[in-house]
């Protein structure tokens, strides 16, 4: 049975560059012979996406603990049916958003029971490896996703004082678990972003 | 404001009469002058329709773990759009199932962890006033269910070992909590069982 694949996620707030980082980190791990599965939340499994969309464009202004719910169950499905095969055949893994991203935007965001999104957490029974926390300034994420010129979607309407609590719950996140979390700064340019990724993978997990 | 209603749960296998009776019961309450809500679940609000579709008729053969949690994501929805705010109005509620359900098929009938689901019962901060457990020996319930000639659902097609560790956990249940539960002989004919809940209720809740 070949080695354990290692789990890493990518957090941070709307414009972080998360979706850029992580196809430049699993580039980088595949450039140096790791296999890597890239995947992101909600979604990632048939089950999951269906959720997914339920959550991200139905026509239900969900119940906050409906939908704290509603991100595990996608999640259990994904962590079930994607991540854990993976990582147990030896594949690496690199998620864009893992439970962090409902700890902050449902918890901190949105007022949702931080203490129940723990006791969720906890269910799951399966914790990143390496949480890469992209960290940028409230101005440069708004202007970034201006720059994208696409319609906002529910998170992006509401504006820099949520934007503002969003970025204060993943530095929080990061403060209270060091051992899992790097904080990068994400208002970089994509090069030196994409090195402060490369350098934390290598440091806390001794690759690529 | 008036008084908060009274919230009535019927529970029990398939093919015990819970629809019937709960019908019935409602009919009884609005007789005697109660306002009366009838619901079911999985479902009972539009969001939680929609996952009741998922759990049924989906695709998906789901994660133990992210069907406890769908069931209660829909619950939470169907507790905070529909159940809470009738009960505030004073309106009484009769729900075919609840969250017995969710612990006896998920938790005794297919070894779902029955401590995570007390932890998410724990979560939607609402019981039942009254649980009416509706008690069928197995081979009554394959008989009733044989008769209605429907194509079996994904539940009875799993035979009468399942349905026996069903009925073993819903008298578990209402033996743990006997201050919420009632069991009910429900082999009888439909009058004679309507009759034991109605006495039920009279008994427990003092209507109607």
């Amino acid at each position: 049975m070949p080695q354990s694949g290692r789990f890493i996620t990518l957090e941070g707030g709307e414009g972080a560059g998360k979706s850029t980082q992580a196809a430049l980190l699993a580039q980088a791990l595949n450039a140096a012979g790791v296999p890597v599965l890239r995947t992101r939340e909600p979604g990632g499994a048939p089950g999951a996406e269906a959720l997914r969309q339920l959550l991200l464009e139905g026509p239900v202004a969900w119940d906050p603990l409906a939908e704290c719910l509603l991100h595990f169950a996608a999640r259990a499905e994904h962590v079930a049916k994607t991540i854990r095969p993976a990582l147990e055949a030896g594949t690496w893994v690199v998620c864009d958003r893992f439970f962090d991203s409902t700890l902050v935007y449902q918890g901190w965001g949105q007022g949702a029971d931080r203490a129940v999104i723990a006791q969720l957490v906890d269910m799951l029974g399966l914790r990143p490896d390496l949480t890469l926390v992209l960290d940028v300034p409230v101005e440069v994420s708004m202007a970034r996703l201006a720059g994208r010129g696409t319609a906002a979607d529910r998170y992006e309407r509401l504006g820099a004082p949520f934007f503002a609590r969003i970025r204060e719950g993943f530095l929080a996140v990061a403060a209270a678990e060091p051992g899992r979390c790097a904080v990068v700064n994400a208002a970089d340019a994509m090069d030196a972003v994409a090195a402060q990724v490369t350098d934390a993978v290598r440091v806390r997990l001794g690759r690529p």
